[in-house]
Formats: C-alpha cells, structure tokens, sequence
C-alpha cells in the first residue's frame, strides 16, 4: 500500500495518525499543490476530484476519502479498535466522529478557504461567510464543552477516530486563529490529552 | 426502537429509505420544527443540538447522525447488505457516500439555507455563499455523469447508501431549483432508476 500525502492537511493528518495509532508503517508520497502536481493526469487517475489523501492498493485500486481509508484500514486491521467494537460502540463512535467533523472540522476548513491568501483565486472566496463559519464553530466548542465533562475522550474514555477529527481540527483552528477559549477546561484538558499521545505529530 | 423524523429533511429521508430497504419497521415519531418541538428539553436530552433523525434504542440510549444510525442498523440487519460486504466494498460504498454527500448534498443544503425564506432570522444567511455552492453543486453533477458511465448504481452495480445519499440530494436540489441539466444522461437515467424504487418515497 501507498499514500498519497499532502502534508499539511488536517484530513491527510487524521489518515495518518489513524495510521500511527494502528501501529501501521504505509509508505507516502507526499503531493505538492503549489505544484500542481493534484491536478496532472497521473494524479487524477487516482483522484479524479484531484484531493488527498488517496490510499493505493497493491493491485492499484484507490480508495479516497479519510474516513473511507480509517474504515479499510479498521476492517484489515482491527487492533487496537479505533471505530468501536459492538455495534452500539461503532454507532456512537460513528456519530460522534460526524459531529466533530461536521460541526468543527468543516466550518474550519470554510474559515481556512474564505478568508486566506492561499485560496485567493484558486476558488470563489465570500469571507463573509468564512468570518460566519468562526462564529459557529466558536459556539460548538462551547456546547463541547458541557458535553465532554468527566470524559477522558469524546466517545467514554477510549481514543476513537473522533479525537482524531477533533484535534486535527483543532491544529487547524489554531493556524487560522479560532483556538477553544481559556474557559473551556474540558476542551483544553482533552486537547492535552490528546496531544500528549506519541502519534499526535504523525 | 423509535424513530425521532423530520418528514422534509433529506438526512432524515435517507435514514427511511434506508429503513425499507432493509424491510425494517420502525415506528417514527414527527418534531415539528416550526413549533420549536427540537429546541424543548426532553427532546435536547435525546439530541443537544435540537437536530433530527434521532433513533432511541429500547433502554433510552439516542443515536444521532444519519450515518451512524444507518451503520447501527446495518450491524444489527446485515441483509441485504447497503454498507458494502468485504472490506474493499465497504470501503468503495463508504468514500462514494462521501463523496456524494460531502461534494452533493451538504452543498445543496447550503444553498436552500443560505438562499430561503424559511431561514430567515433563524441563522445569518449570506446569499452569496448559497450561490457559489449552487454553482459547485452543478459542476460536481458534471463531474459525477463522466464517473458513473456504464454503471447501474453509484458503486458498480449494486444499490447502496451512496445511491440513497445522493437520491436525497436530488430531491432538495428540486426544491431549491437545481437540477442536473438534460445533457447529463447517465445522473438523469441513474435518477430514473433510483426513483423508480418502491422505497423511494419512503
């Protein structure tokens, strides 16, 4: 197996440490954007969308999309289980990881792509709703907050995939200036916690 | 167990479409948004971000998040299968239903809540980022024409969660006026097809 890489990317950043916490070493390639190197034919045979990261198989089949490479991974790998174990556990995992993606790690990335230099003229930037997208994302840490009170983790007090997500999201946070304010002990102490991990830098 | 609906969500269709195909039975309970039925406590215990579909398990426990119940209820039904049965299935259904929600549907949701009536002074609208996703949303439905070609279904030719995500987020994009235009034959027969599914109206 094979990943294609793009080193800075909190998505690419959840796969490997997935990947770290799995005890796994995959080899990676790392893809450089500013090259363009996403968008060359080669590339985009593997990933038509053009995005990292992408896992390829030994026989050259590509699977894209994080969370579709954590699940591969998960299922030929199943030790130590980072997506639950019982169906319940799986479900909770599951949602949990959804809420952290879909409630922090998204907006985020909206911040990140509407209101920096990087993306200006690559896409149709409105800071108006990037600025909207720090707000929000503002809020749900705070309601984070009450939510994680007494956990070691997001799901009970096992790392899952949805600390994965969380503290991705909370590198990038920190890169485009939306940090957990110092109010929030709950989130501040998980976010030692979880960065405290060997694999955190992976 | 109970289903917690919100009839006119597409995250909440895709959980009943899922349902019938697996020849589930669940009885389902309608919160009305416009009475502010998701914003009263007894229904913040079950979901604290006040959304819907919520399935509440027989002791009380809540599971929220569209994808997490449909994986709980694929671990618990397995036939027929919609997450995929070997591990490179279940990896090819979870990263096309990704992608057909990440690159389809949230961006049509983001259309109709940043662009309608409805939501106005419910939250900070802005227009301009409604138009923009309406723009990707059609540039990603070219996208996905070239991509299905000569397949039945979204991963090869078996029906699954990808099929039902993006079912749904066609039926929202009728309603807020995007459609994928008449020269995309292979999304207007797949949608044909998908359409033409007894659990359709689910």
């Amino acid at each position: 197996m094979k990943l294609y890489d793009l080193p800075a990317s909190p998505n690419a950043r959840r796969v490997r440490i997935f990947i770290a916490e799995k005890g796994l070493e995959i080899p990676s390639i790392a893809i450089d954007m500013t090259k363009g190197e996403n968008k060359r034919p080669e590339y985009l045979a593997k990933n038509s969308l053009g995005k990292m990261p992408v896992l390829e198989l030994d026989d050259g089949t590509c699977i894209t999309e994080s969370a579709a490479i954590c699940r591969y991974l998960d299922d030929i790998h199943p030790e130590p289980p980072l997506l639950g174990r019982t169906p319940l556990e799986r479900a909770q995992v599951e949602m949990w990881n959804r809420r952290m993606e879909l409630e922090i790690l998204v907006p985020l990335m909206q911040v990140f792509s509407h209101t920096h230099e990087m993306w200006k003229g690559v896409l149709t930037q409105v800071p108006e709703w990037g600025e909207v997208c720090r707000v929000n994302t503002l809020a749900r840490l705070d309601w984070l907050d009450g939510e994680i009170a007494g956990r070691d983790y997001i799901v009970n007090d096992t790392y899952t995939v949805a600390d994965i997500t969380l503290q991705c999201a909370l590198v990038l946070g920190k890169a485009v200036g939306v940090r957990a304010p110092g109010n929030l002990s709950n989130v501040g102490a998980w976010f030692e916690r979880a960065a405290g991990r060997p694999t955190a830098r992976a």
